[in-house]
Parts: structure tokens; C-alpha cells; sequence
């Protein structure tokens, strides 16, 4: 597989052509941006370990029949990839009320929802990446009504699906996000979903376990990340 | 039918008990807030055309098969329905884009949607009546979800025929809004649908026929309220 030029590059990742016109690379870089998305940290070793999570939540995916653009895994901070078309959208879910939704619902922080909260908001920063539903999508022409509900049940098969691997781990999923590309009408779970997508929290130690507190002390993060794939990867 | 005691008084409408335990009288006053929710207006005679303009409107949705809450139209601005348990739940519906979803999502003011959009906003005023989808109405028990199906279903015909009514009388229905409630686990329209929940362009004249124009001047709302009863009523 010969890596050609870069088709895009975000703040955490970098996107190259292959030698083959359907499969795309995708490099984790080390940099991530805080939880407010405003400041960029440097994380030695996070690219690798970070794309050895998505590797290995992606394969676990495909092995409950959940279509992911997953292709290989590749050493070197990568993933082989599918090319898709992205859906603009980015789909959140909650097993437990975030901050954000504590505040909008006057409910506790971390308070656990009887069945999971699923929000779609709409990737264009131009607009403020606004909270968007079905309608708005199919209405505005962001994704076509197969689409907009094969998302929704991924979405919450993705969910019980990881709530089960991390809870086997010791770890409550609090918290997901999930975006959505599609190649010749099938859709896929693209982008990635790592330590930097997830909430987690750490029900042996009692205390979070993810980018929120990893970027608190970024001495320590490149432990914490490692830390998170050993959990994860080696059945206790 | 005998008046009872009130059993609520919201700006524009007061609830009554009745000798029968499963009805109560819906009275319409003359008094109507306007578009911003923040000024009180008293049309004279409002109270009992916009009775009359709703009792048309449920009617009209029950020959189509849409269960409303209507049992009689009464005289005295009063209409005669069932004693629901109220969904907190009120959901829009649009055709063409109003000015806030204009704004939300860079849109044209007034343009026309190739789909509805439908939008559910939590009736909490501590809350801030925030804005929900189905996933937030069924996790923090404000709905069931045969509840929530039910309601979008019956917000998108009750559209298809009310747009294709207000058609055939030289309107477009641009926007509305509905609520529902729920007695015996079947699900029904509630509230009020009329020239106070609709917006409505009048496509003879090319300018807007709803409370946002009778409230400009309303010496002369009185008329515009009858001029759409007319209008609404009289096949032409």
C-alpha cells in the first residue's frame, strides 16, 4: 500500500491517498485539542496508541455486524480506511447526563439516563455547529432519510455494543460521538472513536478516565492512554 | 352542560370543569400575546371567532381521521372537549423557513422547505422551554415512546391536510404548532389550532394573514380574524 498525498488534515488527524482509489490512510497525529477545542496539547505517543483504540473498538464493531470503514490496521499511528462520503453530522450519545446536559435539564452531573440520549448536531462551524434533528437533516438536504435513520439505529447498537466491552473493563461509558460516511448507499461509522471521543469512567478507581483528565496533567497522558488500551485490549 | 369550577387560566384561554368528568370547557378569551410572548393584547371578539376558527380546524381533522380533543362546539367563544392528560411537549411544524430558522441555519426568510421540518420544544418555562428530540422526551420521561412516534406521525398528516385546506382557500400554511394529550393510552390533538398557532401567507394579496399582522394594528384585527374565519369556512 503506497501512501500518495495528503487529502486533508484536522487538528488530531491527517488524511492520505493510497495507491488503491476506495482505501484512504488515516494518521493520528500526536496533538489533540482540549475539551473546549480551543487550545492544542502535544501528547507524545498518542497518535499510535490512540489509533490502536480505534483499531481495536473499530474491529469489535465489525465483529457484532456493525459496518465500520475500518479496513486494516496499520502500524505507524494509522488506519486503513474506506473513502467515504461524509454525512456533516455528528451524532452524540449519552448514557449518563454530560455537563452540557446536567445544566440544560437541571438534572445531576454523571446522573445515569434510563435509555440514552441521542443528539445530532450539524458540522458546520459557519453555522455553530447547531443541534439539529431528522427533519432538519432530510429538510436542509444534510442526509437522505435511509441515512438519517441507519445512523440512529448504529448509533444505538454502537452503543450497547461498547456500554457491554467497557463494562466487562471496569469502565462506564458515559459518553460517545460518532460520525457517518457512505460508499455506493451503504453506511458506515467513520472518523474514529478512541479515548478522545469517549467519556469514560473508571468504576475500580473512581475517577474519569479519558481526554478530560489526561490533558489535566499532559506529563502523565501518554501513561493514561496506554493505560486505557491495556484495560481495553487484555481481557481481566 | 354545566360550568364548574376553573381549572386553569393561561393568557388567552381559561379551562373549566363541567358536570361530566371527562369534559371540560375550553374558553376562549379576547386577550392574546403577541408574537414575543411578552405583551398582552385584548381583541374584542377574538376570543369567540378564534373558537370558532379552531372548532373548524378539529373538525376538519377528525373527518380526515385525526383524533383531536373536540366534542362540541360551543357558542360563547367555548368549545366542549376531553379532559386530557397533557404531553409537556409542543411541536412546530414548517413548511418555509421562519425567521428563526432562517437565522439558525443562513436560509432565505419565507423560503420554501422541500420537506416539513418538525421540531419538539420542551413547555418548561424553568428550563427555558428548551428544544428536544425524541431520544431527551423518552430518557427524562416526559413522553413514552409510542407516545413520541404517535406525535410526529399525527403532526405530519394533520400537516398534509391542513396545508391542502388552507390551499384551496388561497393560503399557505407556512408554520404551526400543536400539543398533545393523552387519555386511555391513545394519543390526541390538544390545545388550540388557529389563527394564533398557524402563520399564514395569503397568496392573493402576497402578504402575511396571521396574529403577527393583526397585531401591528389591532384596530383592526377584529376584521383580519374574521376575514380568515370567512375565508377558512366558505368554499370559494
Amino acid at each position: 500500500m503506497d501512501k500518495r498525498e495528503m487529502l486533508y488534515e484536522g487538528s488530531s488527524k491527517r488524511l492520505f491517498a493510497t495507491d488503491r482509489d476506495h482505501l484512504v490512510l488515516l494518521e493520528f497525529k500526536d496533538d489533540v485539542l482540549d475539551q473546549n477545542g480551543s487550545r492544542k496539547v502535544r501528547i507524545p505517543g498518542r497518535g499510535e496508541i490512540n489509533a490502536a483504540i480505534a483499531g481495536y473498538i473499530f474491529q469489535y464493531l465489525e465483529n457484532y455486524h456493525v459496518p465500520t470503514h475500518l479496513v486494516e490496521q496499520n502500524s505507524h499511528a494509522q488506519l486503513l480506511v474506506k473513502k467515504l462520503n461524509m454525512i456533516p453530522i455528528q451524532v452524540y450519545v449519552y448514557n449518563s447526563a454530560s455537563a452540557k446536559l446536567a445544566q440544560r435539564f437541571r438534572l445531576e452531573e454523571g446522573q445515569r439516563l434510563e435509555f440514552p440520549i441521542i443528539e445530532y448536531y450539524l458540522k458546520s462551524p459557519r453555522l455553530g455547529n447547531p443541534q439539529i434533528n431528522e427533519s432538519h437533516a432530510l429538510a436542509l438536504g444534510y442526509a437522505k432519510m435511509e441515512e438519517i435513520r441507519a445512523m440512529g439505529r448504529m448509533a444505538s447498537k454502537a452503543n450497547a455494543i461498547l456500554k457491554s466491552l467497557f463494562e466487562r473493563r471496569g469502565l462506564a461509558l458515559m459518553e460517545f460521538s460518532l460520525e457517518f460516511g457512505c460508499l455506493n448507499d451503504r453506511i458506515y461509522i467513520a472518523d474514529e472513536i478512541s479515548a478522545d471521543t469517549c467519556r469514560l469512567w473508571d468504576k475500580k478507581k473512581n475517577r474519569r478516565m479519558d481526554k478530560e483528565r489526561y490533558l489535566q496533567d499532559t506529563g502523565t497522558a501518554e501513561r493514561c492512554y496506554r493505560e486505557l488500551f491495556d484495560r481495553l485490549t487484555k481481557a481481566m
